[in-house]
């Protein structure tokens, strides 16, 4: 029997509602393949930052690196809000994974035919949609050297941090996104901004010359004003998109707005080893905590990922996936995606009716 | 009798076709109200490089300094695209920007109601969208210092450059938008990514502070992605949007959603004193040059926003604005804009029918 160490960090807010969810659905999804997971549940955010002061305790990543996979809800807290940045509970976030050194993130973007009426697009644009946004994760702005507050010759208060991507931060995102699309349609768009940023100069002219290296993938790059505007008026044309950390965030947001929420989307953190971070593209949502209406299939679709991308127990994620495709088709809907003619549930229920699909 | 000297830059592509009949709406605008407009026809980007051998030769810049505005059409062609960055057409577009010292980027995106089913977001989502992006634009990534290529400790190539954001340069593009907002419906909301970037910090703490001067203006504050989902689910909630010069680039494209056009769209950029620039948001459109399809809206709608903020003569402004309207209202529509029961027109006839209009 295979067995499995998941480390499992709700984090704060609805962190705690959603993953005690994507938990039971990870243990009945792999108990039918088989697989034995043990749970660790490990504090981070404003959880840790309440029991030991800091957002990621130690032992937290020590156990986070021992594990198979990390099963993480969101951090964040209103109240941690004007602490300084080492005390932020994002700053978890960004600490987990740089000591992870996951440095792909991938965010499959997929609209699901009982749920095209949630779109914010036309529904003629959203349906069919299925792409997958790949974003480099501990690279580019987002780990600035150098970065910090100055004082300028007028005396001025100064902000700033470096944008930069060497060739070798390029080609290792760049393999994975290659490697991933010709698992997929085998395109590949990349997003830069290379008519003004030198690390988006880099960027292109690597991506560029991987191209040659998998000549059955067809290669396209877009500046990401213009990526904005096509994943709005013509999103069915992207099948794998790969861009910066930065771009990234706002492209894979934006794109959350196809299928219509944020509490459908998962996504993955990957390294080249170790323990990947599987995790709810939507934060802690402090607004609907303790109200038992958050959706917890982008939780729930997450460990699905798991399965697939951290343990490659490719069975186990289709079991996931087919459940909640079964849900939809039951009429089951959280308020986020509610219309007319379908039953509106809470949290809860929504996860045992995904366990009665199992 | 008002004199005033335009510099008119048609620079590339359909900027040719487009920025004519904004001087023609012009000219018949201004002798209307009794203004007199003297043109001057200057060489930018792809053009001037073809002519002298730098996309902005030092006359046009000198002549643009001396006018009292500035008309430009679009700059950028694919035969110059490997160009070193210094002879690229852009490099004009950041150099006249510099040289103009214009710091200010206006950008009004309205959903005109005869235009509502152009949109690319849902009928109701666009329906009496009238929002205002109040962009930085000399500042922050696109003017970083210092920027470059470097080899790092591998070997490897590496491009970088500094985003950043001095306290005098937030108050100084913030308190345009302030005044704009209060103009408006005193809505401003300042898009930023205080969670991340050192830049961003300050100038959520500029932004946060120079509120307190407006009592009438209710502000708020967004970061980067979810601003971006909110002009895709909800942008009625918008009135005035201030941010930096790479968001704002980013949200001034996906804004152009909402009308469903970027040949719709007008923009200003201005400076404390001096001319102003004032140029449509569709670039040269190589794909489309030629063919007398593209839109002129954006350009004569431009031209309306040279009269009202780089000459102060509202009255011109709105008689633009009318004839605009009355286009739309007697039915005509460039390909772009089209939909069933409409009268399909090329540009230039398109162009005639303002100037009936007018
Ligand atoms: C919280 C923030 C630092 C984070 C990011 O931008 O990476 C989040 O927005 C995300 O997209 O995972
Ligand atoms: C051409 C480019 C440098 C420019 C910019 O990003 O400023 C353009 O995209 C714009 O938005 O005016």
């Amino acid at each position: 029997k295979k067995r499995y160490t998941i480390a499992v960090l709700p984090g704060d807010g609805v962190g705690n509602e959603v993953i005690p969810i994507a938990v039971e659905a990870l243990r009945l999804a792999g108990s039918l393949e088989g697989i034995d997971l043990r749970f660790e549940e490990l504090p981070i955010g404003g959880a840790a930052l309440d029991l030991v002061g800091v957002p990621l305790p130690e032992e937290t990543l020590r156990k986070a690196k021992e594990s198979d996979a990390v099963l993480l809800g969101a951090v964040g807290w209103p109240k941690w809000d004007n602490n300084p940045k080492h005390l932020k509970p994002i700053t978890a976030l960004l600490q987990l994974r740089a000591g992870l050194e996951v440095f792909s993130n991938l965010r499959p973007i997929t609209v699901f035919p009982q749920l095209v009426d949630s779109t914010y697009l036309r529904k003629d644009t959203a349906e069919g949609v299925d792409l997958m946004i790949i974003r480099e994760l501990t690279g580019g702005i987002y780990n600035a050297h150098p970065r910090g507050f100055t004082t300028n010759e007028q005396g001025d208060e100064v902000g700033f941090c470096t944008e930069s991507y060497s060739a070798s931060e390029v080609d290792h995102i760049a393999r994975v996104a290659f490697d991933i699309a010709k698992q997929r349609r085998s395109k590949l768009c990349s997003v830069d901004k290379a008519t003004v940023l030198e690390g988006s100069m880099v960027w292109r002219k690597r991506v560029t010359a991987m191209a040659l290296e998998y000549p059955e993938v067809e290669v396209s790059h877009l500046l990401i004003d213009t990526a904005a505007m096509d994943l709005v008026r013509h999103p069915r044309q992207f099948d794998t998109i790969l861009t910066g950390v930065m771009f990234g965030d706002i492209l894979s947001d934006l794109a959350a707005m196809i299928p219509g929420s944020v509490g459908l989307l998962p996504s993955a953190a990957l390294g080249d080893s170790g323990p990947g971070i599987f995790e709810p593209v939507h934060g802690s949502a402090p607004k609907h905590y303790g109200k038992d209406t958050v959706n917890p299939l982008a939780a729930v679709l997450s460990a699905a990922m798991l399965f697939r991308y951290g343990l490659k127990e490719e069975n186990a994620a289709k079991r996931i996936e087919k459940a909640v495709s079964d849900v939809l088709d039951r009429g089951f809907r959280t308020r986020d995606i509610h219309t007319p003619g379908t039953t509106l549930v809470g949290c809860k229920r929504m996860g045992e009716e995904i366990l009665r699909s199992l």
